[in-house]
């Protein structure tokens, strides 16, 4: 029997939510494209943030920066030096993984592998070395040093090409040790080298005199940002919830040091709510504090907001996994890029004549985490009764109205009897107002309400024999599905009232 | 005395539309970010844009790709092969340039030049040879030969690092021939290559059956997507209009051979009135037909969309400058997808049992060139008299309140007598409806209104001792400056009759 997940990823193809990339070319690894469905989800997700955090607040500004930024901005940032995994490479079977990520075994242990890492090869034996791990495919100890890997993707800018001046210097190359010949090409690539951002938060702390002298902002405030950012990460997985391609919805919020903690909290608990008031249950999300250990160099404290997957673990269980964290940065950035720029990045309160540097909290959440656990969190199969008399599974995602992907569909009951033209009657008026509504008069009723179900539509409208004499249409509720009939020309304020727009 | 452009430029940054990226690290070329106003702008251009497009008609559906997609989509669109610019080096200054866009002078014309192209350089003579042009910056006919330079960006991804396969390969590229050589780096680094997309459009040919089969779209249908697209562009200009990483509208219209002409004549004239109706000056807008010679290889007929630009031209004049490319791509791409994957991309049409390959027409727009052009033609400057009765001069963006960035902003005329009281229970009003507002309580009320006519808000609402008395308030026009007094009450229904929400 399929597993929930992969129940939710076969709807997710078969209703347009979302696609692996490029798919008809075999796929990109880890990577996905929203359909029409998806699109209007994520999009429904980003808009709802952008409105609760810019627009129905004072306090809060938004930005939107160029994916590419100066490259110093991330030896400031310390990405370039510091943003990197610790690589291994496998001698029997060469497959390449992350260090940290490798299971754990006791340094001295003889342990056994396949030679190749084929489960025809011979059995070999080795002793696991005081790294205290194994390669996490055939097991065997076996393996090469750790070789640090910048997660920045890194291209090029301008009309330079670097493989040009790479091929120009081979000469030179071919006489340096190992070392040398990469320390010469990094230097050759630096000349040109840009690269793709891995956060969006630093757009923030680079922009923050201009916000300040723009903006007539004054702490406590926020600036927000959405969209991509990119990390070249090795281990992917679970459809959406990992990619090197990934959209991220972040706020930094610059207070007066000393009244941080205040803040912090107030963050942990409003970004909380957030996912409370769209939809998301209660008890399968939880906020985890990290722990000293766990902490980034830069933050004072975070917590992560996490929902409870229904990826299946080795026990068949579900996975706790991070939507959001909300960190205390402290004044770390911005010191960080006033050093590294002599820029003076310090706010000055003309009320108390204190300057100081701000200090900040950062709420950092996944649009595509968050669209994945609204997925799941909405997906639902129950047993209904047919008209046969029989039983049957319906599959239901129970979004919340604001972020379903379409809002109503109309229905002709049949093609014929003027009920189609009623129904386009219905459809202008909707399509008018721009609440996304879907026309479907294909096939019998109940299997264009079960269509609808998937899709996650809240509402569907039938024309029947009965509109064509007193101009009433039924609306059909998805969640409880049962009908009642409203008034044709009441149907565009009914539903602005319903999905609360 | 500042051009109009200069002017529009400093009022960007001044007032927070548009900040240089990385400004504080000197900037990166042609790169730029939205600020607080800039990015509303823009994202009420977009989502206008998603409205018409998407919400407001039954025929078009939403797609959001990822930026990053497989190596051989472009091997397929031809981008990776031909989607590149001449480039040519001149041998006196080392300026690097497109052939195709330095000077024309007739082949065999003796021409003068500074020796390194410096002024104080002895005076040197040449002769163009037959390609007939000449160095851009020093008017040099020495010239390297053309060399091609592919426009798309490139990086790398997954756990290989091609540097260091180069520092492996260095002795054997030592031993090679330049060709050899370039030949070899190309063959490493395509092991891991990875390309930002040029355009968004290959998305929707590469998802075509993936919507068909999840959608119930059928022929004539579109496929709409906004999103960021890359080109290493050599020549960039004119603050945003071209720059190296852009935002893109676009949508692809798949018809029934032989309706293209009438559906590409349709859109030639949707799309044009689309600008119409959010304001932009008739008279500065105009449809460019492409000569036949002008056509892309794959286009059968195209149209841009053109609006006058403030850019002066050595004559002082402005410049017609593209907003939007109106293209009938024909069969062109999916036959071309469908060729390279054996994937069949034709649509079947289950009524008259037909089966074919559509059709494209595309509308494809650019969010930061209407933007651009949005700012351009909202901009004005008018001599009003002062309070004094002196003049002065006043700038204003005159913006439909659609794109407005901040649609109303309440200000207290004093900060005492209970105003800041009322002032922002105005402000809560109206920020529980999400409608972008700002509140404003510093310095004259005179010079407040001339902020917000700099951020092009449409209304002010002054809170003023009558306020106090009556619970009424002024509203200020943008436009006219003319004030009217209205109920508190009624403030959030007038301002979305009036802003069209």
């Amino acid at each position: 029997m399929a597993s929930t997940m992969e129940k939710i990823v076969s709807l997710c193809k078969r209703r347009g939510f979302i696609f692996q990339s490029s798919e008809i070319y075999g796929g990109l690894k880890a990577s996905y494209d929203y359909g029409p469905l998806g699109v209007e989800l994520k999009k429904n997700i980003k808009e709802t943030w952008w409105s609760d955090m810019v627009h129905c607040r004072n306090d809060i500004v938004g930005l939107d920066c160029s994916i590419v930024m100066h490259p110093d901005v991330w030896k400031a940032s310390g990405h370039l030096a510091g943003f990197s995994d610790p690589l291994v490479d496998c001698k029997n079977c060469k497959e390449r993984f992350r260090a940290d990520q490798a299971p754990r075994t006791e340094a001295g242990t003889e342990v056994e592998f396949r030679e190749g890492g084929k489960s025809s090869g011979s059995k070999l034996k080795g002793v696991v070395d005081k790294r205290g791990y194994v390669c996490p495919v055939c097991g065997c100890p076996d393996l090469s040093a750790e070789r640090q890997f910048n997660l920045m993707f890194r291209t090029s800018i301008g009309p330079v090409d670097p493989l040009q001046e790479i091929a120009d210097a081979a000469g030179e190359l071919a006489d340096l040790d190992m070392k040398g010949r990469m320390k010469k090409l990094h230097e050759i690539v630096a000349r040109s080298a840009v690269y793709l951002r891995p956060e969006t938060a630093q757009g923030m702390f680079v922009n923050f005199k201009n916000i300040l002298d723009s903006s007539r902002v004054k702490p406590p405030f926020g600036i927000a940002q959405v969209g991509k950012s990119y990390r070249n990460e090795i281990t992917t997985s679970n459809l959406t919830f990992r990619t090197c391609e990934f959209e991220q919805m972040e706020m930094e919020y610059f207070v007066k040091p000393g009244e941080d903690e205040q803040w912090y909290d107030y963050w942990r608990n409003t970004r909380l709510s957030w996912y409370v008031k769209l939809g998301l249950s209660q008890d399968k999300l939880r906020l985890r504090d990290h722990k000293q250990s766990e902490l980034a160099h830069y933050a004072k404290a975070c917590a992560d907001i996490e929902y409870y997957f229904p990826f299946e673990n080795q026990d068949g269980e579900g996975e706790w996994g991070e939507l959001e964290g909300i960190a205390n940065r402290t004044d770390y950035d911005l010191k960080k890029h006033s050093g590294f720029t002599g820029k003076d990045l310090s706010y000055f309160d003309p009320e108390t004549k204190e300057r100081y540097i701000p200090y900040v909290i950062e709420p950092a959440a996944g649009a595509d985490r968050a669209a994945l656990a609204f997925l799941c969190d909405a997906f639902d199969e129950e047993i209904v009764p047919t008209a046969k008399g029989g039983e049957e599974v319906r599959t239901v995602l129970r979004f919340h109205p604001k972020i379903a992907p379409v809002k109503v569909a109309v229905f002709p009951l049949v093609k014929r009897d003027g009920m189609p033209e009623k129904s386009q009657a219905i459809m202008d008026d909707l399509l008018s107002t721009g609440i996304n509504c879907f026309y479907d008069h294909g096939g019998a009723i109940g299997r264009r309400y079960r269509r609808q179900d998937e899709a996650g539509t809240p509402y569907c409208l039938t024309v029947d024999s009965q509109t064509i004499e007193d101009d009433t249409v039924t609306i059909r509720d998805r969640d409880t599905m049962q009908q009642e009939r409203i008034p044709m020309n009441g149907v565009v304020e009914i539903m602005k009232k319903r999905i609360g727009n």
